[in-house]
């Protein structure tokens, strides 16, 4: 083991982040976890004017990238959509000299309104959740990254219950605590 | 034939269009199509405020709503994602009496940098094209409405000819004419 933890940055996108009956709870429990650098998206950029020099700083410091939001519309929220745009630049995060992300992992920390059972070819959405999230996945392979297995709570429009947010909240924390030990 | 002429909404969405090569020179020639409606986001909305009834609005006018933009990271430029985020409301799209777009036509008519073997599985992009629009074509589909064969022109990065460019923008607009005359 690496005497250095490893270093984890989570971009958080959640527009209305007081009405937030699930995200709201899971950031506040990893902000808490020592070590762990977070970004709030809208709360620092709420005109959309994000600073891409902070961002790809904060970016080269990771080890793990974790995106966390609701799923709107099967993707990101439209701030992490701009960030995608302006800060995954040609020469930095692809192209020629453009490998500040290579070999860096990648976390979907993300809810759905609809239930997993929406999510097949016979639900509501008509798709499995794996094949709607393939754009996001790829955008970090692309970069050169390596995408962990996404962590999904299902649901979020529905209640959810306190037992079972907190045993997401517990899993998503854990995780990052494992990947911390893991050394950067 | 209904006397009537079938009514067209264009989505247009390019954040540097001055610095468009494919985009600018499509809009232009599908703006001087008579009747055909253009909104031009980032044109209307430098700053991201968008003004959801407006955009309701035009939306309830039109029978076929076109998308067009270049693709981005496998999806919409952000301003067209923060659209889809405030404007696709429940009520009005989806959802308890949300039928405003039902029986609706959508159409993406977009541009990639990558040419089209690179989205193959052997490509730099790893995914079959209409895989990865997925999740725009399910957006539309959630709310209704009957997605038009994408029309799609690959390769817009490196050098396009000024013939494949004008076949291309002739395709388009004899597209929109010939569903004008289909009726509304």
């Amino acid at each position: 083991m690496s005497e250095k933890l490893a270093s984890i940055v989570i971009l958080f996108a959640h527009p209305t982040v007081h009405r937030s009956r699930v995200n709201r709870v899971l950031f506040e429990r990893v902000k808490a976890v020592p070590g762990v650098a977070t970004r709030d998206l809208y709360e620092l950029y709420p005109d959309f004017n994000i600073d891409v020099e902070a961002e790809q700083n904060a970016l080269r410091e990771a080890d793990l990238v974790v995106f966390q939001h609701p799923i709107y519309w099967y993707s990101v929220p439209a701030i992490l959509k701009e960030w995608m745009d302006v800060v995954l630049t040609r020469g930095f995060a692809y192209g020629s000299g453009g490998d500040a992300l290579r070999g860096k992992d990648a976390l979907l920390a993300v809810s759905t309104g609809g239930s997993a059972q929406a999510y097949t070819s016979a639900g509501q959405h008509r798709h499995p959740f794996e094949d709607l999230i393939r754009p996001l996945q790829q955008t970090a392979v692309f970069c050169g990254m390596r995408c962990l297995p996404p962590l999904v709570l299902h649901g979020g429009r529905g209640p959810v219950s306190k037992e079972r947010l907190n045993e997401h909240a517990q899993r998503y924390t854990q995780l990052l605590i494992d990947y911390q030990q893991r050394g950067s």
